[in-house]
């Protein structure tokens, strides 16, 4: 069995008030499998770049075990790249430069060795390449999580709501799930958006801490009020990455695992948001990644008797 | 020994997307009392009401046993109204009508009976009132939360400095905390105004929940996702009030009980929505409220093993 991650492998270029980066290595799969690998050993990324990314990157996953077999390398073309530039509450930003390159005409390729995909994570990429990667899978994953965001919901709603009903976990912001839903009320969104097709939805509210759906039950899990946060790109492709890494590595699927495992995500974000692009996340320990769990419980625990 | 709570007692006309209401009672020690009288017997109100006032209305204080001693009945003079309309999201409002009427001239009184005073919850008023009361009050109350907004810091604020110098608590949301800091983090914002004066900090977030900070401490509570929420108006003094009537019960300040006071009184606001007006917290029972809270401890509690 494995985790198959599939998204954006790109290069990005990020301003902060806090400085500035030349090309980095980014993308949603590139977060999503390093945060995925600290927790489940068998990580396989799906992806495209071109001939101008580098080897060391590449090298890079694979120290951490990550399988890049279904990662393309396009000769004679450009990685995929972003530009951006955050203001000075970290909140927003400007895209400065989008060059979609290799990915224009991105066309999954699932290697025979992926097709042992118990866990399968679907990065926020066209709704279509989405739903592509789950007709190349032989056998229906155990559990398939797939993130999206507002832009598909404004061109590409129908395919989108054609893949999402074939998928088991659904993480989208929390603005995103009220204009999925039509509702403002996230308990109606929620229930609106799981008749579409997910069992569960996750819904990212950033600096405020994210919300688990199942049924009717609900879990509010909270960020770590952060002192400096120095470069957001990636936390939310992070936080993904953990969270189904997490649930691999347990392998049993039910709403007290999701929780953890949601937890587990948020404490990978919270580094993530610590240096430029993959930096920090490159390089954790397992003891770091447990103190920044304690963290998170002792953050939100208290005892209240019945 | 008692809790005393000073704030606006008030008459307001509410419009959401529900209904409207006619000038029904409101005001923020309104709020307040009628919450925190859930917990702790002995509350007592100071404020000051018009002629027009509603005799009912003092009555239910009382029937709450909320001694009214120190809410002043001023002869041929108005009560203070605010009527206000809200958006479809409820999250924002227009205000259509401030009459500060007999609140232009408020001069506190303080009955001799106050003085037995160990809580005191100082609701959003001018910062000059807020200081008299603190002055007025012959022995230091054990514990002085005070809660404040943006208007007063646009056109009070070295007033509003001076008085949260001498306060234990202060309550302000986001928004507020960034600009009395010039932070926006909300962690560097809360060491700066814990600087200040307070030694405790609540920043209230509404749908996305408060966070508590104390020293190096900090607790994240979570918001109650709501299906529907009626009419948000006195959310933030039902909260407060139900925060210091908790405390004013165990009678013990410290990080865990403010823990609880923020969960019992983020129930009480729960509740405070789901109709207009006091009128849903003006009839709560022990059994509505315990199991408010262990909604608030489901929704929140994750078990993760060293």
């Amino acid at each position: 069995m494995s985790l198959v991650i599939i998204g954006s492998v790109a290069f990005d270029a990020i301003e902060t008030p806090f400085g500035k980066t030349d090309k980095i290595v980014g993308g949603a799969a590139t977060y999503a499998s390093l945060a995925a690998s600290y927790f489940y050993k068998k990580v396989k990324i799906v992806g495209v770049v071109g001939e101008d990314f580098h080897q060391e990157d590449i090298q890079n996953f694979n120290d951490h075990g990550i399988d890049t077999e279904g990662l393309q390398i396009k000769k004679g073309e450009k990685s995929f790249f972003w530009s951006g530039k955050y203001h000075n509450d970290m909140n927003s930003r400007d895209t400065l430069v989008t060059e979609l390159n290799v990915l224009g005409d991105f066309d999954p390729i699932i290697p025979e060795n992926y097709q042992d995909c118990e866990f399968l994570m679907l990065g926020n990429l066209t709704p279509q390449v989405q739903q592509t990667v789950i007709n190349r899978m032989k056998n229906r994953p155990k559990l398939i999580v797939l993130d999206t965001m507002n832009f598909w919901m404004d061109i590409a709603l129908d395919d989108l709501l054609a893949v999402i009903k074939n998928v088991d976990v659904l993480t989208i912001n929390d603005a995103e799930a009220r204009q999925l839903s039509g509702e403002y009320s996230l308990v109606k969104a929620a229930n609106k958006i799981m008749a579409m097709g997910p069992k569960y939805l996750i819904i990212k509210k950033g600096e405020h801490g994210a919300l688990l759906f199942n049924e009717d039950l609900i879990f509010s899990a909270p960020a770590l009020p952060l002192a400096d946060v120095f470069d957001p790109t990636g936390a939310g492709d992070t936080f993904a990455g953990g969270f189904i890494g997490y649930l691999a590595q347990v392998d049993t699927i039910n709403f007290n695992n999701m929780k953890n495992a949601i937890i587990f995500g948020s404490a990978l974000a919270s580094f993530c948001v610590e240096k430029f692009g993959t930096e920090r996340i490159k390089n954790l320990s397992e003891e770091e990644i447990q103190a920044r769990v304690q963290q998170f419980v002792k953050l939100s625990s208290f005892v209240i008797e019945k």
